[in-house]
């Protein structure tokens, strides 16, 4: 699939094993210092393969620790010391090699040493394959919040080596479903269908299916960034749900809750506020719902109040410029940004589920 | 004049003083959050004059400390910090207020919070004039060297307020002659003359005559960078004289000698090298002694052994992959890139003059 626009030009190639990843690429790692980014998790399942196949590649490994809360300053000023010690140059190539956090921080640093060097990003996960690697969005976390400093930078080419998702735990497979499900809704029924007929394989990890639905959420995405990639205006649809989504994240902090299920969670709030405001018939909300019950992902959220969701969305004194731009949703396929002011926040909140 | 290319397309405006400046902007300066980035010397310079002129905006001063060894990851996470939690937007718009320190590290900042926001400079040395502010380099250092971590991003607009020459001390007027006499040669021979004809006046900082080579020092390097922007190629002819004069600078740890004078040094001992290959014969690299005497810089470099200039071109196994690409130059406005093998390097700093 070719990602094309005025900034961007790369390919997304679909494949089965690692190995046919490489070998699509080995003659561009001939000569040049390669780094190979990547977390301790994906490191222990795949670090004996790659290093198989990169045999003969002058590569070095910068395995950063798993999870959200090492998408931080610390990481990314490691990682840039770490390569820049070991002499990397504009010709040197980065590959980021896991999930969504390494494949932001990977290509942040990518994005920002010496200028610019070349990136591959190889995403092993169901979210990342999604979401993350199309798009050329890179990002940290400040204590602000999420991404608040990254880049928009384009990888020369994204991999998905789909056997990968065979060892992804069952609620990674349901984070990805979380962006999936808004792919869905932003312009392909067909993926919502596949969501209602066929969620306990999917759940099963059924390759057939979790191929289909990558493919179909990648276009969906893809044909959105190509449009605007810099995301000054249309691009915004993506964030369907993550107003709340990412307030809940960040309440959490970050943790007992995947980025996915937080997306989830923040689609059915703002569907239910869309309805209340007559944007949307309840019908599709009804819907989602029962498609997030097929995937046994709750919608409800506990250890949580809605004061402390508002707040996560700096309703303080700090954004008093601020107007918040929300997607607003007609029906599958229809959906556009309106600028709102910040008071509309707790009316939002309001539709969160809390649990026990 | 217009700085127009495929990713690039702003204006540098020409201006006498700051409140000419203020005018020309004003307007774009209402209902947003606008941070000055500043350093202590400026600060103290014109807070007062500046403070006047933004009334009823709101601004906040983010003042760094003062030289080349703050341009560093730490004052980089310190200032993204400190707008983060005033709580900067995308609206919200930073002014790099200084030298090509503060700009360099201002534009760094720009381009990565939220994934970039509005950026103006506006550059008060005659080196940030005639250099860091066209072209949209952004950068900080580490501790392998010079602008390792950086971006390429463009400013909305650059003003150039002349008065502020007159509050430099002579070394940094000599600081920005370095590279004016590089974008001299590099296209454009009035350049050359004018520094020939007018050295004591330029010393003495007589307006006309500063203000005439900003103007046409700005248009060589502008025509450069709108044809390579991201410097695939042909912008490299702006690294003459860098490669040594950022080895100088690297092994006197940006201490004791300015950038622009360490390029000045850089220029006679690559163009003596060029002449010992049969590039260039040896009038120009003679016309530029003499117009380096007139100015009074000197051209020798004490402290210094040529041994820790060859390591600080990182002479060393970790570069094994890498060719450098030197910029020769054949006569006036005629030069071109030429990888060479950094076997190289020990030849050209033979031909640095090392003081007593």
């Amino acid at each position: 699939m070719l990602i094309h626009s005025r900034y961007f030009d790369y390919h997304l190639f679909f494949k089965r094993n690692l190995s046919d990843c490489y070998n699509e690429i080995s003659a561009d790692l001939q000569d040049r210092l390669i780094f190979v980014i990547t977390n301790t998790t994906v490191y222990h399942l795949y670090a004996t393969e790659l290093e198989q196949l990169l045999e003969g590649v002058d590569f070095h490994w910068v395995v950063i620790e798993d999870g959200e809360e090492y998408k931080n300053w610390k990481t990314f000023q490691d990682i840039v010391e770490q390569i820049d010690e070991l002499g990397v140059t504009r010709r040197s190539l980065i590959i980021g090699f896991g999930g969504g956090v390494v494949g932001d921080i990977a290509g942040f640093v990518a994005s920002t040493i010496l200028r610019g060097i070349d990136y591959i990003a190889i995403p092993t996960t169901l979210l990342a394959m999604v979401d993350a690697s199309i798009g050329g969005k890179t990002a940290i976390n400040t204590k602000e919040g999420k991404n608040r400093l990254g880049s928009f930078y384009p990888p020369k080419m994204v991999f998905m080596p789909f056997a990968c998702l065979q060892t992804l735990p069952t609620r990674e497979i349901q984070c990805g479903l979380g962006e999936i499900v808004k792919h869905g809704l932003l312009g392909d029924e067909k993926i919502l269908e596949l969501l209602e007929e066929n969620a306990p394989q999917i759940l099963q990890k059924e390759s057939s299916i979790l191929i289909e639905l990558v493919k179909r959420s990648c276009a969906v995405k893809g044909k959105i960034v190509m449009l605007d990639e810099q995301e000054k205006g249309l691009r915004k649809v993506l964030n369907l749900g993550h107003t709340i989504g990412h307030a809940i994240e960040k309440v959490l902090k970050y943790r007992g809750i995947t980025h996915g299920h937080a997306v989830a969670i923040g689609l059915i709030t703002e569907l239910r506020w869309m309805v209340s405001r007559g944007y949307l018939s309840d019908a599709l909300v009804i819907r989602i719902m029962a498609i997030l019950k097929e995937l046994d992902m709750s919608i409800e959220i506990g250890n949580i109040s809605k004061e402390e969701c508002i707040q996560a969305i700096s309703f303080d004194k700090k954004r008093k410029y601020d107007m918040i731009t929300l997607s607003i949703i007609k029906k599958i396929g229809v959906v556009y940004n309106l600028d709102f002011s910040i008071q509309e926040i707790p009316e939002i909140v309001e539709h969160l589920f809390l649990g026990e």
